[in-house]
């Protein structure tokens, strides 16, 4: 996978991922770049420095830094739980029910490990996977929070509920999201740009919550639903 | 309107009018045109590289440069508390400092749109504007929340702040937003994807607020914080 621009890049170092080739714009080495020079030094990937058009064929918005890395590793459904008992706190999960656009993926999961999210599960199929789009956009983010890939996103919520994890649709024409209780072990199923949550997923979930709306305009942008929702949770479960 | 030729376009964007399309003629950029393609990207305006044909069928004499413009209506400071007096709510109002993605301030205006803020408020230079593709993708929210466009930020805020609005930051390492009261007159000032809220405009504010952050990634996306930041507001203002 190509991961570019700095922040992203740094990012992914950071995180351990297998970074297999390290390019940097040769001749104009700024701070940042030192900082990922030294960084890659450390971990024992090798510096090439390239010329711009190189980069720029891998990647328009390289911001003189690109670099090839192992594919991305996606995290089981155990493994989400495992972080949950590891903090020591109730799980705190998001639902991808088929986000399409690459830009919504990578913003959903970089709010979601700002938010201190557990995990991130997102279908197989017909839906954006974590690419080097998703992995720009997230700013590094995808590095640093589990995301598992699931072949039956409503099996996943069956499991989810077996474990005892309220399941709740984010959707329009719910209960007020501040009246629900956010504080236990909780998972918010985010629709998909133009489907919203399906039909039978919606069914299957404990409750559905809604912002409340007073524009013209009934719908929000997926992921910045995304960030209002999770950060009414993260007020909840801090106590304010 | 079709304005070409490379002074009248330059001109144009420089003058702050709505550029909906920008062509140039490929293959032979010269100084000026580049000139016009750095104001262009400045103000998120997207260059098309089209053939001789194309240009000279809108305009004869374009010297490589064709550009469509439409006036976005953009409304006054006056006008967006006469809109929280018509409501009968105290201003709740968004400041943006230098917001220059398009798809950033596409977002922030749909979702400005749905909390009920009675108007938003972008500086004229270095700043994205509302064009087409703003209006694209904030779903149309652009045609339905007010947007003032001034010359200067930090003129705007002390405007607001002599008619008794609250102007805050939404920045890192401030107040924690849950304990901050956003009941009354306020402003919430949202800073440019790279360089957050400028340091003047923030040393004007009354306080800075902060989304608490659990990841290693140490920043949100505008819009997405936006979206979080505003609806606390709109829990707070709606009394739960």
């Amino acid at each position: 996978m190509v991961i570019s621009g700095k922040h992203a890049v740094k990012e992914a170092i950071k995180s351990g991922a297998t970074i297999d080739k390290l390019m940097i714009l040769t001749g104009t080495v700024d701070r940042e770049h030192k900082e990922i020079i030294a960084l890659a030094k450390n971990v024992g990937v090798k510096v090439m420095y390239v010329r711009k058009e190189i980069l720029d064929k891998e990647s328009p918005k390289n911001q003189g830094v690109v670099a090839y890395t192992s594919e991305f590793k996606y995290s089981t459904l155990d493994e989400i739980f495992a972080i949950s008992e590891k903090k020591n706190e109730p799980p705190f999960i998001v639902v991808l029910d088929g986000i399409t656009d690459v830009h919504n993926l990578g913003s959903v999961l970089r709010v979601a490990e700002c938010a201190g999210v557990h995990g991130v599960i997102i279908p197989k199929h017909r839906a954006a996977c974590v690419n080097e789009t998703v992995m720009r956009i997230s700013a590094g983010a995808a590095e640093h929070v589990a995301v598992a890939r699931v072949t039956n996103i409503n099996d996943a919520i069956k499991t989810l509920k077996e474990k005892n994890v309220w399941v709740y649709a984010a959707e329009a024409n719910g209960g007020l999201i501040y009246k629900t209780d956010l504080k236990g072990a909780i998972a918010i199923v985010i629709g998909g740009e133009d489907t919203g949550v399906k039909h039978l997923t919606g069914k299957l979930c404990d409750g559905i919550i809604s912002l409340p709306l007073f524009g013209e305009i009934n719908s929000l942008n997926a992921s910045v639903a995304a960030g209002a929702v999770l950060y009414e949770a993260v007020r909840q479960r801090t106590g304010n």
